[in-house]
């Protein structure tokens, strides 16, 4: 990793990555942690992309029939142990609400009163919940597909929290469906699998593996777990979103059945899928550097910051003139399914009021003084490119130009981060070798260390669990498209007909 | 209230409300219990009214500077405690979480486990916890106004619930700004009362009333609380929209302060704002009929629904495809800040179909049969209108005037609200006669009973609640627009200098 002369990020990622991701979060205002445990608060600057993140989807979503909807945000205990693996998955960190009301305890302070008959335990995720609805809205094979997403909060009652990444709260979509046949639901598993890549490359600039996760990493409950896993700047992999492919297991458990044209009762197939707010954490490690955040322009919180110049009184209405001009113009382009977003940041703090910008991960920043001004100019700085690499331009062709100059923009993060993970994608055939890759003490070798292996495995829990266990690496995916190929199992030598993405991970 | 030969709801309104809103809900799909105490699953039906409420509103509150975020669903219990009143007015309906795991019990089920030190409070409201933030947001006048909105889920646990009207979850924005005035936060609250006004009035087509809350009725912490009323067709009040003044109670609470540009050390003013999913509940109670749900086309799920009529196997695919090229050209039309949506029902239930969609209050249905095709026409009900009362119109023209007569039939609803609540809103002087109109076993003689009283109120909080003893009225507002006249209190003949709207209430 490059380290720049002077950055505005302290540590730099090569100095210390996790302490430089908390920095890049600060510094760019997108949350803060929260005095409630493990929690976040998301701030403007953060939820703005968020709110990009869900228009981008939940479009994509209805554009394939999915239908949004709401359920309860609680669910009874005996509902989470209709299914073995599914409660067995969650037990270990659920919140549990045990009363309804608070009275005065006896030192005088409030305590919890109205125990409740069952507890109730926060949706970790609702596909018990969603399951009772299922059963009571499908009776035919006419009520078939039903396709159901829900945008809301869940809690995974976490020990060790990072904001965006892991957190004991976190926002996520949550789409669930039901089908009369087999294949139906695994088309469906592929076709939202297919719009999270979609999602993650286009929108995000964020390149990703697509997979199926090996038995040990499925879903608790799932037949098959398909992801996308992205690689962030230190190397390591991130789970970016699941889509899993339920067999009859949840149908079975809430009792979805349906008459099927042929007049017998069978139980439904179900899937469901999820996206989250992590993928926010994934932005970030994907393309900010030691300056900062680096938004790509079309799922950024913001396009453009206008900075007017004012140096004298004098010049003050005349250069917020041509600045509000130029934002009203801007404001009525459209980028993409949103129109172009702007700000005007006149406050008088010097050059800080720049690197705030840069560090926040606006795609352009505009200065805007008498001089240019005299030449119908504008002075334009991209967040792709060095920070004093600025360039005058005329300003109708600024104009003109910006949506295409966004796209540029766009491109050029994603064929960094594609660069980024090709590098470091690595087919490892020797035992020794791996072992090198994913040693911490070769960490400041990339030449030798860290990313993706790609090696051969004999489909034994046995060597998955110990290569996690010597090494604290994991099978991230087994990727769609690894070609038919034999070989020998990286650890045991056993034969294997295929290579999987092995990764340390968040 | 007219009671029709042959409703499609039963009960209907005059027979028995509460159980004809109840089958208003079942009937048009909106949503249903679930089996968690108090909790709702909302439908697509029901989801799509709240998504484009959201939508309308977001856009009002982003207009006047309000920016989005997202903030912990936990509230830890000392911070709940920090504003006496506030957590005197939640403490009874408070869903507790007191354990973060469970672990097989004695007899093997699972309990929960892992005692948490501090309860947390699943928020019945954000600002104790939106306050800690504020306090670390703010610390100079720059900083100010901080001007915030939260689109979220919130959890009051009640004993009695109604869908929409109450239930122990609902969905809700709540806003919540800080200003370095009180001059500045009381106007925002006023501001964003006159948002949820229009709101109410021109997308819900639901006439609202404007006014204070008399001091009892205050939200819990707040210096003034501003509300819009509405009026059900039971006559009933339903509080739709809340504004607070909150002073500087919360900022006390939580910290907020600041240095003002004479370098003092001062708190800020806050105020926070709401609107929930209640808003389908009054949508519903202010426009539905015996036949079902009506839909202000504003905020409605969908537009139109397009019924192709195929009596013979060999006309299916010429009237499939003018449906089909029908729908296309209407969605490409915009009405307000969206596109005209378009739903195609080719089911093959007979009569039945007409009457799902008139239950479910969607503004037009368009039958299509060969003989309209033939001469390039479509035969349109509205539902503003009798069921039976359709008209066949040009196909073009009808493409070409779809959003004049969505504006006519959004109109024709209002209209028809502020006739009734016109009819049924009183002046009343003499304390026999407010009795009289109060009277349960009046309730079959609408000329003589029930609605809003306008009646002079004394100011004080004993009449206030005899008169809720007595009667099971409340004061719903002290309106804006009352006019400075002397009376006497309409309970105890005290000096009075306006008058107050009383009315029974949801």
């Amino acid at each position: 990793m490059k380290k720049q002369a002077k950055a505005a990020i302290t540590p730099t990622r090569a100095e210390d990555y996790p302490e430089w991701y908390q920095e890049v979060i600060k510094h760019s205002d997108l949350a803060e942690r929260s005095p409630v445990r493990g929690c976040m608060a998301i701030k403007p600057w953060g939820y703005a992309i968020w709110e990009n993140i869900k228009q981008v989807l939940d479009s994509m979503f209805k554009e394939t029939g999915v239908k949004n909807a709401y359920f309860p945000l609680f669910i009874p205990l005996s509902f989470l142990e209709k299914e073995a693996e599914h409660v067995e998955g969650f037990a270990k960190e659920c919140a549990v609400v045990t009363h309804h009301r608070l009275e005065k305890g006896p030192d005088g302070g409030l305590v919890p009163a109205g125990r409740l008959n069952e507890p109730l335990i926060v949706r970790p995720t609702s596909e018990t919940i969603i399951g009772d609805s299922f059963s009571r809205w499908v009776s035919s094979y006419r009520d078939l597909p039903v396709l159901i997403n829900q945008w809301a909060n869940v809690v995974r009652w976490e020990m060790r929290t990072r904001l965006f990444l892991r957190t004991s709260e976190f926002l996520w979509q949550e789409g669930h469906t039901a089908h009369a046949t087999k294949d139906e639901a695994i088309e469906r598993t592929k076709m939202m699998l297919d719009i999270y890549e979609k999602l993650a490359e286009e929108y995000l600039a964020m390149p990703v593996i697509k997979g199926r996760k090996t038995p040990s990493e499925r879903f608790p409950g799932a037949v098959d777990t398909m992801c996308i896993e992205a690689m962030m700047q230190d190397r390591k992999a991130l789970q970016s979103g699941t889509s899993h492919f339920l067999g009859q297991n949840f149908a079975n458990a809430s009792d979805i059945k349906f008459q099927s044209a042929e007049e017998k009762e069978e139980y439904a197939w179900t899937t469901s899928w999820g996206v989250s707010t992590r993928l926010i954490g994934g932005l970030i490690m994907t393309h900010s550097d030691d300056d900062g955040l680096k938004l790509p322009p079309k799922i950024a919180s913001s396009h453009v910051v206008l900075l007017p110049i004012i140096r004298k009184l004098k010049d003050r209405s005349k250069v917020m003139e041509f600045t509000e001009s130029l934002a009203k113009e801007l404001k009525e382009k459209f980028y993409g399914l949103r129109r172009v977003e702007v700000e005007i940041d006149d406050r008088d703090i010097g050059g800080a009021r720049g690197w705030d910008w840069i560090k926040k991960g606006i795609p352009l920043r505009v200065e805007i003084g008498p001089r240019d001004i005299a030449d119908n100019s504008v002075f334009v700085g991209r967040r792709d490119q060095e920070h004093n690499n600025k360039t005058s331009l005329e300003r109708n062709r600024f104009v003109a130009e910006i949506t295409t100059i966004l796209d540029e923009i766009q491109k050029n993060l994603f064929d960094r981060a594609v660069l980024f993970k090709r590098q470091h994608t690595v087919k490892i055939d020797e035992t020794g070798r791996f072992k090198e890759f994913f040693t911490p003490e070769n960490r400041e070798k990339p030449e030798i260390h860290g990313g993706f292996a790609l090696s051969h495995w004999c489909g034994s829990d046995e060597c998955e669990s110990r290569i996690k266990e010597d090494l604290s690496v994991t099978i991230r995916c087994i990727p769609f498209d690894s070609e038919n190929e034999k070989g020998k199992c990286i650890y045991c030598g056993r034969p294997s007909t295929n290579r999987v993405v092995f990764a340390k991970a968040y």
